[in-house]
């Protein structure tokens, strides 16, 4: 009976955070920009709401009347309690401080970065850090985890920093040894065919939306538009994605919203009973990011998958064949390089963007790093992973949003994600027999319907690890990536 | 003081309504099928959220202890008391009962619409009468006006239903007398050049964009989208314009984006000062309608703006010369016909309309009219009134949404509307010397200009009457109408 109760003020809060949204959506891809100004008080006043309902008196003795009668209601009363302690932990003075502080250091960061001058936003990251820092003193107390984990715990729950730590050790290890040797036969091979355009946005869009239905979303529930970055937003019965399309090169839209569908795809098909309760959402950033890489790099950029896509790309944009076929199309698609920005990185690059910033969060989150080292701390570290150096710190520590906005903690998701990603697919084609058959018609329908099984419809019933051990017999395994990796990018001459 | 902690109140309340109307936009113009259920969910927890503040136990006292320091202020302070006054007088359980029984009566007159079954949605529609008629008697007690006044005073407040009653019927009087003259004219003048299509889409809503921009809408604060009906949403800063296109015919698209242009210019130019509060919000569903048909009649079809409009038909759909004369165009946009359907109704038989729900509505409220009884009432009134007879109901009392979705009392409004806008109309001539010469230039500013300072910058400081009078120098004068049709529809020869 209390149960109910706390679902029931849950649910509203959850109905809350989804008109939020999809506001926020509208914001991306729709909002004129004279409409900033009321749309921010509007997702100011919603939070509020949300917050208010969060921290209502009386959900303190709900909790302590609360019984769960199955594993799906003990882990949904879990989930719920800690974010009504998380929200009744933090004063509210800070949590305002910290929204305004964000938001200034946010606004400061596009010119910093238009201008690659560090030095100008430099002061708002010092008082954005100092809150962020003041934020995870507090719920480590409350949480019994360390600072930086708690920000960590935010994103990925059940996931801590010395998880995480070996776990990247090793990769960089695998790294120094497996780059060069694909560079190597890399250089051996021919050089790719490019696309030459013009490829008009609207054709890119529709060919977009027929690899994203055919990916199995259905635009009966779902939205594909455009917004200058790409992104996965909505409900699950009214999922919005979207893209941007350069009119020279249809590669990265395509493969983006095959990425975006990914994500969609898990929204689609949480359970449904746990609708708008803690338990009955994705599980964490870790596992939403395995959900877009399994899609994105683990099928559509498979030989089957890829063999099939040459002749859509032919019938839809009137490219030439020798541009679609399999081996080019790897060429283009599996292209390895040593770049300065993390979200045009390889598979196998990408990673060594991701341990750079997390070494240097916890540097600066644990105040090692003082703000003013930030971009040479940046440059060393990036000239010991990948051997360069960034010329300008556009290219460098000022690329990324997220700390400027007080994002601490979500990078490692990006990593986890791609390596729990390869783990799903050994796995999915070790259960599935007919699943590379399936992708060479361009059907995903075996990998999806055994997603949506054991990892969709799970919702948040289990953390990261215990997730992947219920669906591929064993916590994360570093091992399945490299394997992966090792068979796409150096096969067996 | 305390007046500034009940503004403090109504803002974020206001903020509420806004997030609550952008996801109404959303979902008659983006959303895609799927979101309906959780769509419904969200506004049905916003509107809660709305009258949760709106009703606050607190509020009465802050009211009791609030003082107005100047007109607006008070204004305001009685229009907020008003708000307050009507949401706490109905009892929690008879707003919920009705949001149910308008929304399944509005479920159940799709399909009897479509069928033209009339005793489909009977007990349904009576049903919502019920509850209308038990809100209309609870706040007939606090408000002191009869019941059915108590529901046009929410559409368009302080105007009631003796001041509606002989306006309408001395137009009776006049339609009798001039639309037998109208048509015998019109019958004398050649037959018009229609389009014949087709005319992309696309196009029409390029053109679309265009006359509106040209007519004072900014872009940069608004957005032009396709929905089933037409409407204007969104917020002052952020309005949201939508149409329907028929690839056959550009003209019902055309007037129909230039109508809802009054509307969105109305909104823009609101006071800044007073956003979010009920005295900066639009004086009524009359004055609203005012503006869109000011812009869309008067002007957009008035002889100097049709000059213009002609070349730029040609130059954008491509159009024969021979459509796009004055005379041609004329022909076209001021056609007068008897026909059944009210939104199809040319601007001489609309009031004829109107005239029949008003006095219908008003029967059935009162109960003298029984549901059952309303087809063969409605079918009376309208021979009456026009000496036509719908062949089915969905030609006749099923064609509005109105009824069926709880909304008594609005259908005044319109013919309110277009006599306001003959008024300000004359008045802005007289003001303003070069109307008409820059309407024949394309140009809406010497109008909209006077609008923007006559009605929209008064937000709802005056009541429908006392804006006309200071904009005017009278109340409502339903003689400035009668002289609009008869020099646009009987020129002296």
């Amino acid at each position: 009976m209390t149960y109910d109760l706390l679902c029931e003020r849950f649910r509203r809060i959850g109905v809350i955070n989804e008109a939020a949204g999809m506001l926020g959506w509208d914001a991306s891809a729709m909002m004129p920009p004279g409409g900033a100004a009321a749309r921010a008080d509007q997702l100011a006043v919603l939070a509020g709401l949300a917050h208010e309902k969060l921290t209502a008196p009386d959900l303190g003795e709900l909790f302590e009347n609360a019984a769960a009668e199955d594993a799906w209601q003990e882990a949904n009363l879990r989930l719920m309690r800690r974010l009504h302690l998380r929200a009744t932990s933090l004063p509210g003075d800070l949590v305002e401080a910290q929204a305004r502080a964000n938001s200034a250091c946010e606004k400061v960061w596009r010119v910093a970065r238009a201008k690659a001058d560090f030095d100008l936003v430099r002061p708002h990251l010092e008082t954005v850090i100092k809150f962020v820092r003041q934020e995870a003193e507090i719920l480590s107390q409350v949480l019994g985890l360390a600072p930086y984990d708690v920000l960590m715990d935010a994103h990925q729950p059940g996931i801590l920093s010395a998880d995480v730590t070996p776990i990247f050790a090793e990769y960089e290890v695998f790294l120094r040894d497996i780059l060069p040797k694909v560079e190597a036969r890399q250089a051996s091979l021919p050089q790719p065919v490019l696309p030459t355009g013009p490829f008009p946005a609207d054709k890119q869009e529709a060919l977009c939306r027929q690899l994203s239905a055919a990916a199995g979303l259905s635009y009966d529930h779902a939205r594909l538009d455009r917004s200058s970055h790409p992104f996965c937003g909505g409900t699950p019965t009214d999922i919005r994605i979207t893209t941007r399309y350069n009119e020279n090169d249809f590669t990265q839209s395509l493969m983006g919203v095959l990425h975006e569908t990914g994500h969609a795809l898990y929204e689609r098909h949480l359970p449904e009973a746990y609708a708008r309760l803690p338990v009955g959402g994705g599980s964490g950033m870790g596992i939403h990011e395995s959900q877009s890489l399994i899609i994105e790099m683990q099928a559509c950029r498979s030989d089957g998958y890829l063999t099939w896509l040459g002749p859509q790309l032919q019938a839809a944009l009137g490219v030439p064949a020798a541009l679609c076929t399999l081996e080019n199309l790897g060429l283009i698609w599996r292209r390895v390089e040593r770049g300065f920005i993390r979200v045009d990185a390889d598979e196998i690059t990408y990673p060594a963007h991701v341990i750079l910033r997390f070494r240097l969060e916890q540097a600066l989150i644990s105040g090692d790093l003082p703000v003013a080292d930030l971009p040479a701390a940046w440059n060393d570290g990036l000239y010991g992973l990948l051997g360069i150096v960034p010329p300008n710190a556009s290219l460098g520590c000022l690329q990324d949003i997220h700390w400027y906005d007080g994002g601490f903690g979500y990078f490692p998701s990006y990593t986890l994600g791609a390596m729990a990603a390869a783990q799903l697919m050994a796995s999915a084609r070790r259960d599935v027999a007919s699943l590379d058959a399936a992708l060479a018609q361009g059907d995903l329908s075996p990998l999806t319907g055994w997603l949506a099984a054991h990892v969709h419809a799970r919702g948040s019933l289990l953390g990261f690890n215990d997730l992947l051990r219920e669906a591929t017999g064993k916590a994360l395994d570093p091992k399945d990536f490299q394997r992966h990796l090792l068979a796409r990018y150096l096969p067996a001459a």
